[in-house]
């Protein structure tokens, strides 16, 4: 039976370790959740070789498809299967929460986002529009048994429910849960990752939240935020010094979350530093890795059913963005060392197994 | 039981009303079909309040992830839900099939394009990457019942199928058929139409060739190629002459094939033009229309198992691609018209009706 | 001595000969300055083998670098040599004036209008950012004697004066005057051509303009509303019927102005539409062709010296846009249709001319 | 008068302090001039509060304009005022040399340019196109009088004639020369700077190179690759610990030459990755900065004239792309070190200064 265990337990979190990144203060839980109303759900499939999930992260509470937050997707390189990205970049909303499964799920995480939203607008395709399900993926091939599309309908629908349920601003669990289970991450146990950053604007206080789906990074070129480089155990210092180096496999999902008030292409602007922060932790950004940042913000959003012709937003002045370009580079960083930190053992397919970034730390044997 | 009718069986063309476009001339089948290997397969659903379909179309008749054809998606509004396109953009490459189904069976069709890639490839996910499915959609929801979700994987793999078992250089059956079903394009019934123009590059036959799923255009706005407009009979003309028209909904996807070679910034700027084939039966790119091309060319093909470092490929001399460029944006046009030229009757959800524009043109009641 | 009349003094309109395109109204004086503040100008070089000049659009009245008006930019076919577009799309503003002008003085251009900020904005470079000059250009070499470089920055200081200078709200002269002096448009002499619509949103009166400088078509496809093509006197309709025709040459610029508030997205959503009414008069957007469209909207604008951290503005309700679709298609296949019909005859290098429309409207030769 | 120098006169390097970057062998100069063919020329002026200039590129010693390298921009930033990227990403080619200059004196380079392209082809603008100029700039304003718009044609034209002279593979004179004279970096003396990569493919040897205008980067953010940050001595690490930091301000220009066969679609995702280079040294592509790239490869080349339709060329097994991926990564963080250790003192308008970061890693007060 899937766990939909949504709080962390007392997990380790980057910050355990010392790991911390930049000058900019957390939120109280350094995490996505940090932006009010944002929830986080997982559905955590752990079977054999079926070690694969879904993570579900719901905007805000109420009903999205009528209460469009706005969005915006941006693409550092896109070897990557996810959906509903193009809609996000025409119209500058979502309209269904977001689902993170591994790559050949998504069609079934879709038809349940589908499913979802109709249960939820019974006029969706007949009195109104369709709706856009919006579903990110990676590859967790190497540890789970990913041929055999082990996640069905009901397991996304956990996962929202599991989000839906969570009290508000809880703690997200961290490390290999929900879509996370069977990723891996410059050679160690990847998965789900988060942190965030306060802003202050007008004198007021907003967070930006990130939430990262780590699936990325060759073996050994893990850095620190004090530049130390951290190989896996398992992997041959001596092996091919010179030659052609294994390739980046996996790819990185990136959620963003903020309460600041940005447009379109303000919240664009500000995702792309996404790759400061992939950058930051060893990654050239590889061929084979999907690395796309997907953002919205709570503070404007656009109603399904609005009868005037126009309708007031804020946005920031754009002079005050680099707060935000570093609010994001840092907590992008940090979530995936969190992601590290927290991860725990999993043995999966044919008995595959990655080291965790925890006992490489408590070890000391980082160089 | 669904059909997955594949020839036209004598079915009306564009070109059987006098409509055709533009002063190059059509190849032998005025279809997609015309360029080698391309294929066309349809399965469509006829029941009831359950009308629509699933239209499959194979670039070549071989391993499509081991040989993957040079491809390139434009989008010139991106309020739809296909999936595949971000991978084809960065990787400029196809892998699967191309799907085209109802916009809430995206995912299901998604399934099954991940399924037949695995048994034709029991690498993936295992010992290879995984794969890129390519579904595109528009919304048939007035006619058809949206929500039931009807189509199943294996009325995908019935599509797939009957493309693969159909003749070489097959003719495509066009209107109300496959993914076409339950489509509807200015008032009129819609759904798949053809067509295809022949060049000559360095002496040698070239074709290029298209086809649309017409879902789009606000009625009263079609035209002809000589000028003429045509209302459906059911608008009322007196209606609304001055004030706040319907939106055009619906959509149109326009999938491109060609043996010419080409490379991906080229065949980018190639499927740009059925923006201009769409202007001119008389859109503007509506709102609600996801307006999106995609197209591939046999001429370039990538081995998924390449040993070698660099490969060869032809391009074309970028001084001749206004030849390309007219195909393009005339074979664009015709296929629309071949959509509504072709499309029979169909009686759908609570009894909704389109009329057909073969009965208009018949009776000359065009304006 | 080089002309910088800026008035209409008469001259013939698309309207003049029944040229009118779709069915919203147009505003009072049908051009790019029914939208309240824009103010055009022009500088006409005719001497000899020079046929050139200069115009320029001044979005609003105020110092454009201090209260930057929101701006998007799109390009249907980036053959051009346009400048400052990139830092459009980056911030989603302009700060400077826009000037048109032949091919080979983009450069020349660009620092007249360094000139012209600096002297209205003596802190740029200094204790404030650099400015980024908008200039965007067709090639009028046919006609011209464009190695000649003759346009110099006082020109374009005369061009930036002239329409500060002129009346608000006053008529533009069209046809061969400014940067349209040499262009050529579907084998006829082309230039410079303008339209617009009303719009109501909330019950308020708005209105979208467009200038055009129209320099593309190729001889003989030149398309009226009405469905007639009109091929030049000149061209031989019995050559090549079958074979290659002439590229299409050339380029045209869309500049579109309005007083609806959008934010940038919707911006570029609707001035994509510009290839909509590119298509209608007879365009397949040529390789040769840079067609590019910049829109502004002066109801949104951006403090350059903002102190607070977050600013209102609004945006259109989304469901409201194929107003402004319609207006962008209509209006701009209108004012290509206004050069060709303003344009009065140009004798320019080696005695090269090119007939006027009007000539072969009234002489009712089309076909 | 002007200084022409292109040798580096045994100026210091990167490598000369320990700053090597990644596991990649440089090429035999470590500079972009390893690339056969490639040749670089600066024109610095340095009268008083003029310290500023322009640097030259060319792609190879031919005609550039009827053998045009295959190329490819990418914008991370757009908040910059480059000319001539549009159409390099519409038709995949350059056609002049690159000129680097200050932001205001874009204009003079771009005439500079064409006149430059008509003087090897008369017929430009008259039988044939005109010519798209590339121009690229940084914001030298803090130590350079920017506003006296000191750079002339002759001084562009002095840079081209200094590439086209220097001898073949020479080394990069770096620093502060050329368009390098008057840039900042993290608070110290920026400039030009330069790195080369060695790639085997197919066993024959490649180099791709990187030149960089560097004047980007907070300052206290510069980071060495050993994890150091180094301040620039004058900063006083007292001042706002918590507060909000000064802006990221300038820009930075990336310039990617290489002979390994690569399509245009390729080279995009490889000068994609500069933005990784930049990352490394501290830089999270602050709002102010312009972060643009282009990059070209003399080993496909498109002729002007090209009498066939179709063309070969070769393009690279994606599947070896990594490497190349890192070595735009390394040589482009490298190159940014080494323009910050080969700049020299310069004492700009009103008396301004930066320190040298050679002065502060010789007397090893980093951090």
């Amino acid at each position: 039976m899937p766990s939909t265990r949504n709080s962390a337990d007392g997990a380790s979190r980057a910050r355990s370790f010392g790991l911390a990144c930049g000058r900019l203060k957390p939120g109280p839980r350094n995490a996505i959740t940090d932006v009010p109303g944002v929830r986080v759900g997982h559905c955590t499939l752990d079977d054999g070789a079926v070690q694969t999930g879904v993570t579900a992260i719901l905007p805000h509470a109420g009903n999205l498809y009528r209460d469009k937050p706005v969005a915006a997707a941006d693409v550092l390189n896109g070897f990557g299967k996810s959906l509903g990205l193009m809609q996000v970049e025409e119209l500058g909303v979502l309209e269904t929460p977001i689902l993170l499964t591994n790559t050949l799920s998504v069609g079934t995480a879709a038809t349940a986002l589908v499913r979802h939203a109709i249960a939820g607008n019974p006029d969706i395709g007949r009195a109104t529009a369709t709706v856009n399900p919006v579903v990110m993926e990676c590859n967790d091939g190497p540890l789970n048994d990913i041929q055999a599309l082990a996640v069905s309908e009901a397991h996304a629908a956990s996962a929202l429910a599991a989000a839906a349920g969570s009290p508000e601003a809880a703690e997200v669990a961290s490390g290999a849960v929900g879509a996370g289970r069977g990723m891996s991450c410059f050679g160690f146990k990847g998965g789900i990752g988060t942190a965030s950053r306060r802003l202050k604007l007008d004198g007021a206080r907003h967070h930006l939240g990130v939430l990262v789906l780590a699936n990325f990074g060759r073996p050994g070129e893990l850095r620190l935020p004090d530049g130390r480089r951290v190989p896996p155990p398992s992997s041959d210092p001596s092996s091919d010094p010179a030659g052609e180096a294994a390739p980046e496999k996996g790819s990185v999902i990136v959620i963003a979350a903020t309460d600041a008030p940005l447009d379109h292409r303000q919240l664009r602007r500000v995702i792309r530093r996404a790759g400061v922060g992939l950058a930051r932790v060893g990654s050239f950004w590889g061929h084979g890795s999907g690395d796309i940042a997907l953002g919205f913000t709570t503070a404007n959003r656009l109603g399904h059913d609005e009868a005037a012709d126009t309708v007031a937003l804020r946005m920031l002045n754009e002079r005050r963005i680099d707060m935000l370009f570093e609010a994001m580079a840092d907590a992008t960083q940090e979530a995936v060392l969190d992601a590290l930190a927290a991860a725990t053992p999993v043995v999966g397919r044919d008995g595959a197994t990655r080291p965790c970034l925890r006992d490489v730390l408590t070890s000391g044997s980082s160089s």
